[in-house]
């Protein structure tokens, strides 16, 4: 007899709300946010009372802006007709000023008062910030000062506020950032955005893991070997040089996407599903990482750059900037005493794939195999689990049978899963429209915590520190490996 | 790094043999045994020199039984072609006889010896008994007094007997079967075919085992909750109901079949892959399992028969014969203490297949849809590892993932292998061809040995003395479960 799966509920914020969108002509915002929010209101998962207000410096009469968002709305031929998109619009205002004129703070201050007035109403207010994040600073502070970070009324709206890695520079900066952030908002005022936390495939590692005993017995150091990340990229920088240059792969992903899988992999189970339970057992991983040692750096960390990286826009001609990184950690608990977790990540490199691959242990006097043959090659008698995260979201299992005929050889063969089998697979939102609207709920699962953050600086600043000790490795584009 | 899986080692019998078939004009050498040895005729796995004695009590001249066997080699169209079964008759002859005279296994022994002096040389023997059981003793007995048990020279020339289930009726006759044989060869000239043990699935059940520490990792009562095995087959008595009618299910395919099927999947790893090692690790467990006693028979056995049996061709028309049973029963032994084996097997079921279903226990604390949801909905959540034996071989794990959207709702899929998928597996011999190979080569791995045969019987017969104390459940055709 089969499961009834329950059917999943859609918490849907009912208060009106207002959003604004700091920096709302830029590429987030036309790439993710609004598509984002237009999906929603289509899917009527938007408040009845709704309004989105975009500031930005540029000036624009009001049907230029109106014609501005909706161009950016058809990117994918056909994902929305024209009537929703009009509808829309009718929600979304626009207000010019410099994001360091205090002046402009002011009339959006008015701006959204006008609306609650109109709507009779104190209303929430979700603040995003799709800006460079050298302007998180001031744009805070001027908020602050602006009186915007506080509620109209503590009993019916609240004020929160979306951020975009990179949540700082390291993890003094990132301090800095975080006390600002502590000194204007609560921390369930805050939402940090890890889109890779929002993936359909990276949530199924929990119930993957917590739901299948078959699978959790064995997650410990007595059954698994090691622990390898993958995140390679086929793209380049792509156009995107000036922003890439200054920050590099470490600081792109392996700080943060990369140490979120790391910590569902490896944390325990959380005592509820409750944000807090879940963050709070993200967090005790990543604050478990081994920091590296600047002596263990050689060993333990290794940086490349792509062929023609440095003729690419926006590129420093000179630039040592690593497009690839391999980091062997461990967690120091007794769960996982001993077993390497491998992060790495690479941009150029033949296919585009995020995977996760737990290597079993080869058991003493277990495998058939291992009597045959060498050490060597028993080595290879792995069996390992993989989490594809993108593309072809999936689970497979490396294993081996019996080669059929005479004899007890065997070969590697795979037992897959591919998440699109499930029927309810399409109608997943992406990542952005999820966040949003877990944004608008205030469920704070799939948003990474102070704590997490500054685990997570913890221990990818001294690799950064000592990164320039390590030799530069010129890759060729298109590699399936570089060390 | 994909492993280069060895070149399966095929041993090729060399020394001059004859094969002789006892009732070759039956109904088992006619659809098995001939094609088989046809079929390593044309694949040259016979030795150079080789010939098949047919013995049964018709009388046929030489062209009349060439054109019989003739006839029943191209059952399916196109499987051998005309010159392959040309060449191959000239090693087939025929010696007419009625098998309780002693003037005809002196003509035997005469055209046997007459072929060697033919070759020059004195050759194996393999004689295999293609009669009905009863028949057994009589021409075992036989066969010793014309001294063709013995071979004609002990360095050059073995001698080899090949005989089918059933062996003896329940645990008194197969004693007294068994002394029989052993007076007259030693184990390891004994060959009981037992033809499941030579299904590549099963096979498998080995190597997935002894050479996935993943899985075998969690192989005992710690983790398994119960191990299901079910050999349903849609066909009812088909024809052959004066053969199964004074046998039942039980005796049919219980006490072989289904008990080396159990053996196979609860066995310790074998010290070696040596046919002694691995069938003492089979009998192991065919010793411990526990005997049911006459009391716990109500609750432990299940016996039914479909509607329509009584007026099948062959049956008696008040026949009490099982046609479906269900058996709990238990290992006693540390590493399976607890866990229940069901060995279920049906006739006229609405689907022919054999699985084997290993539980897994759902975990204390471990499932997240546990604590959601109540106890009872909490059994479904069990993985399940499924062994498909036939048709469609393969593996399958039953696990959980999450329903794409909000919330942690998880729903069951399955992760799926087929044995079809490897690439060799087109070229697998089929169960008899592998059989008589392996006699030729002398290798005893998939056949039964004495041991485990009166196992089985200790096992099995109990039950068989007590079943008329079931009731006699009476379900329809076409039945999905019975009980």
């Amino acid at each position: 007899m089969e499961i009834k799966p329950n059917q999943p509920i859609v918490p849907i914020a009912i208060h009106p709300t207002i959003f604004v969108i700091f920096g709302i002509t830029g590429d987030l915002a036309n790439r993710k946010l609004l598509p984002a929010l237009l999906s929603l209101y289509v899917k009527k998962l938007l408040p009845p009372r709704f309004a989105i207000v975009g500031f930005s410096r540029r000036s624009f009469s009001r049907e230029e802006f109106r014609e501005l968002v909706r161009s950016k709305m058809n990117i994918q031929r056909g994902q929305f007709n024209e009537e929703d998109i009009k509808h829309f619009l009718d929600h979304v205002s626009y207000e010019q000023g410099f994001f360091n004129s205090a002046v402009a703070y002011s009339r959006l201050a008015e701006k959204l008062k006008s609306i609650d007035d109109n709507w009779g109403q104190c209303s929430n207010k979700l603040f995003h910030l799709s800006v460079p994040p050298n302007l998180y600073e001031g744009i805070l502070n001027d908020l602050a000062k602006s009186g915007l970070t506080l509620s109209c009324d503590d009993r019916s709206g609240w004020t929160r506020i979306l951020i975009e890695k990179p949540f700082g520079n390291d993890i003094h900066t990132a301090k800095s950032l975080d006390k600002l952030l502590g000194r204007l908002f609560k921390e369930e005022q805050i939402f940090r955005i890890d889109h890779y936390l929002a993936k359909e495939a990276l949530q199924n590692i929990l119930a993957f893991r917590f739901d299948n005993p078959l699978f959790e017995s064995l997650w410990n150091n007595k059954h698994i070997d090691k622990v390898h990340i993958k995140l390679y990229e086929k793209i380049g920088v792509d156009g995107r040089g000036s922003f890439y240059d200054p920050i590099g792969a470490l600081k792109d992903v392996g700080q943060n996407h990369m140490l979120q899988m790391l910590a569902l992999v490896a944390m325990n189970q959380p005592k509820s599903l409750k944000a807090n339970d879940i963050r709070k057992e993200r967090l005790m991983i990543l604050k478990s990482l081994k920091k590296i040692a600047p002596k263990q750096i050689l060993t333990n960390v290794a940086r490349g750059q792509y062929s023609g990286y440095l003729t690419e826009a926006g590129v420093a001609p000179t630039s040592n900037t690593e497009t690839y990184f391999r980091i062997k950690t461990y967690i120091e608990n007794p769960k996982w005493k001993g077993v390497p977790f491998y992060l790495e990540n690479g941009k150029a490199f033949d296919e585009s794939k995020t995977e996760i691959d737990i290597y079993f242990k080869v058991g003493k006097g277990h495998s058939l195999m291992n009597k045959k043959v060498n050490g060597e090659i028993a080595l290879e008698g792995q069996n390992i689990l993989t989490f594809r995260i993108q593309p072809d979201e999936g689970i497979k299992i490396k294993f081996f049978v019996k080669t059929p005929g005479q004899g007890f050889d065997i070969e590697p063969k795979t037992l897959k899963f591919k998440y699109s089998d499930v029927s309810s697979f399409s109608v997943v939102k992406n990542d952005y429209e999820r966040l949003i609207q877990d944004a608008f709920t205030g469920d704070q699962t799939l948003f990474a915590s102070t704590g997490e953050i500054m685990a997570s600086w913890e221990f990818v600043t001294p690799i950064l520190e000592n990164l320039n000790k390590l030799p530069l490795i010129i890759y060729e584009k298109g590699a399936k490996e570089v060390v």
